[in-house]
């Protein structure tokens, strides 16, 4: 007979008890196959407790595989392996930590930076809690995205952009990673991508680990080489072309067409438009986007709302070709639309109410204060002799190269123990070109205006000097 | 001389009309290459604008790229191609929606749905209003998800599912299929991937468009057949060990720990633990997940909140093994977290505060009153001798299985025709098994009491009548 001490304990039930004996003795062994258990009535009596207690232990133990119920032959073990050291301890935390240790960082020139400070949080929250009191936020939606979210994104694209589009050719994502793992799925043949070469690391990263061949492309005039493309063995192309990222140039319109005419040249050819900051420019009208004059339907355009609003809502959408919007009801439709519904719901509303646009406008004003402090501290700080400046009166970042006598390892190390954090051009290369000076992307976005001065002056002084 | 009829128009200022007219005339090839514009000067005294209009239209055009300003020399228009048909027409909608047309259905057994009348939106919603109020849930996160919330689900997988784990080797993830999106990164070199059969249909599409080679093996005995996986050409395998889905069989002790070995007999084999809904057991105890055995740090455990909250909140986890989220932080970690840090927030207090183990312990109480509504309609109204129950007593549905006379294309346009909303078991199977009776998954979660008796007693009268 099986003895066990049990306690009175609330937590934790007589049966319980028992089931947690007999599996330990099950486990280590001390209980066999093909032993039979005693009946739940014996075992009832012999431990005091009702016998629909061992029958509970009993069910648990039979439901999990330890023993087997024989019909009127009673309950048996069943041949489990035993283990010496069965408790498992928990795994100790890895050395490299996965969330970043902080430094001490002064003037922080992050061009991946946007200011938040400025965002309208009485009005997002006025409609967050409007939302909240919605139960159709918890009901799952379209795989798509919202309908009304995608008329509202159409309508966006439409009147800021020039995009052609309908709803149905929108689908909503958590921003430009999880699109382009769509792309990955949605292309079945993955072959080699165009991209540009210096170009964005994660998207390649994402396009690579996605299954495609990356072909870097040097661009030509610091844009992108649409005459290179031709010999190219790709039929798709991942371009910026409304602002090139990292350096700021425009396609030119003849590129533009050079570019649409390659993708009509062969079936089954792409161009990935990402459409990354172009809500801020600080001269002249927007660039319309490349897919505005795609009248064969080849670009997908993407889009996210990263920098108009921030990296935190992980939202974004792409605008698919016809063909494409099609191909991708029969090879996708079974993923879920990652954004929650209610985040949906809150930047349905923000756009609609004519909110989206307006912080565009008080934000580019900003934006394009802090830009013109930049450039004037780099006027008076920096000589024109060792620096220059490009890809200026755009985006949220702007590029600096130096072609003094110091070198990068020198320039970074001075930088570093200074407290200003820069973004070196190179590693945005797959290749850098012969004659590449060093260069760093100095974001103004999310620096206040003194910062911006004194980490300029500071590069002066002390990095440069 | 370029004659422009220039109108007063606030919303179209005297320089867009410019640049519009210029664009459009060089886009159909009025105004060609090497042709030199007028100066900014004559152009502004001939259709007496200042002059600074006139350079702000030629500023953007250059920008573009449609026209040079060459030094000194003046404006010139650049080579472009003519298109007799640009204007881009806005697409037609396809003809096959992107969203479900609605269909008069009056019971809907579906095995998906949960119920959400019963959420604490009260609570929920003042966490929401408290996190709306922290700017911090506007910043970039963690890209494996925000640390206290990994925290409050280490705890919560430790307290309720056995699961060994820390914060550093969970990521957060925008439910099931984007948790497989992610795996199929990870794992680089995709060979084949050993599924139940049947099983679950979306995992096993999201894990073949990423590059997987399904094994689909039959299930023996109503569960996962570990002896089969022996002999079958792979090293990873996804299997439902709590709650077989959609069978709803327990993976017994002896084949878990069959499955153990065999992840532990060659380097590199994972076993996928998808422990879909096993919050809801409703006999007996809840079942340990299988990671809570696994001292070899062999398997991959995926959760999400889908079916104990919903769907539409778009958030699940997994836990990985020490050596995979090493290879996790380096393959995968340029990936960001696509759940808004803001439904981060709101879903760390809501565990946190201990609101959702109450909200857990709630639902369990109601779903079981509804499956044991059903099993009692079901006793009540469709005879024995037709018809059996499986997969009772846990999940959100169950399975009725059919052995009478009438086929499955009747038993189905009956359904359709009466209002009632069938999920053919048939549809799980890669391979329906010889001798399969007509089966249907029928989920109780998300119906009323009512409708419940209801629609089995319209099942009986007059479908399978």
């Amino acid at each position: 007979m099986i003895t066990i001490s049990l306690k009175p304990d609330m937590k934790n039930p007589m049966y319980i008890q028992i089931y947690e004996y007999i599996k330990e003795e099950i486990l280590r062994g001390n209980l066999a196959c093909p032993q039979k258990l005693p009946s739940s009535r014996s075992l009832a009596a012999h431990l005091q407790v009702s016998r629909s207690t061992v029958d509970t232990a009993y069910g648990q133990l039979v439901a999990e595989g330890y023993i087997e119920a024989r019909e009127k032959r009673g309950y048996f073990v069943n041949p489990i392996t035993h283990t010496q050291n069965f408790r498992v301890t928990p795994p100790a935390a890895p050395a490299g930590s996965a969330d970043r240790t902080a430094e001490t960082v002064l003037y922080d020139f992050n061009p991946d930076a946007v200011d938040i400070s400025h965002f309208p949080y009485s009005v997002w929250k006025s409609i967050g809690k409007n939302q909240l009191d919605n139960p159709k936020n918890f009901v799952s939606g379209s795989h798509y995205g919202n309908r009304e979210l995608r008329q509202a994104i159409s309508d966006y694209l439409h009147g800021s952009r020039g995009v052609n589009c309908s709803p149905e050719h929108i689908v909503v994502g958590a921003g430009l990673a999880h699109l382009l793992q769509m792309l990955c799925v949605l292309f079945e043949h993955k072959g080699a991508i165009a991209m540009e070469d210096p170009g964005y690391r994660s998207a390649r990263q994402v396009l690579h680990s996605g299954g495609f061949t990356i072909l870097d492309i040097p661009l030509r005039e610091g844009a992108f080489d649409t005459e290179a493309l031709k010999s190219a063995p790709t039929d798709i192309c991942y371009v910026t072309p409304s602002h090139q990222f990292p350096l700021g140039s425009v396609l030119s319109i003849s590129r533009r067409q050079q570019l649409l005419s390659w993708a009509d040249e062969a079936p089954g050819r792409y161009i990935i438009e990402d459409d990354h900051d172009s809500e801020f420019r600080y001269q002249g009208l927007p660039i319309p986007a490349l897919q505005s004059l795609d009248y064969r339907r080849r670009v997908i355009y993407i889009g996210t709302f990263s920098k108009a609003i921030s990296p935190a809502v992980r939202m974004g959408y792409m605008v698919l070709p016809e063909t494409l919007a099609e191909a991708y009801r029969e090879r996708c439709s079974f993923y879920p639309c990652p954004v929650p519904r209610l985040s949906q719901a809150i930047m349905t509303d923000f756009i609609r109410q004519g909110f989206f646009e307006k912080h565009l406008n008080r934000m580019r004003k900003l934006y394009k204060g802090r830009h013109d402090r930049m450039v004037e501290a780099i006027c008076r700080y920096l000589p024109e002799k060792y620096f220059d400046i490009s890809g200026d009166n755009a985006g949220l970042y702007l590029i600096l190269r130096y072609r003094g006598p110091l070198d990068e390892k020198t320039i970074e190390e001075r930088a570093k123990k200074n407290g200003v954090r820069l973004r070196s051009l190179r590693g945005y290369y797959a290749q850098p070109p012969a004659g590449y000076s060093p260069s760093y992307l100095l974001g103004f976005a999310g620096m206040e205006d003194e910062a911006i001065t004194e980490g300029i002056r500071c590069l002066a002084e002390r990095v440069f000097r």
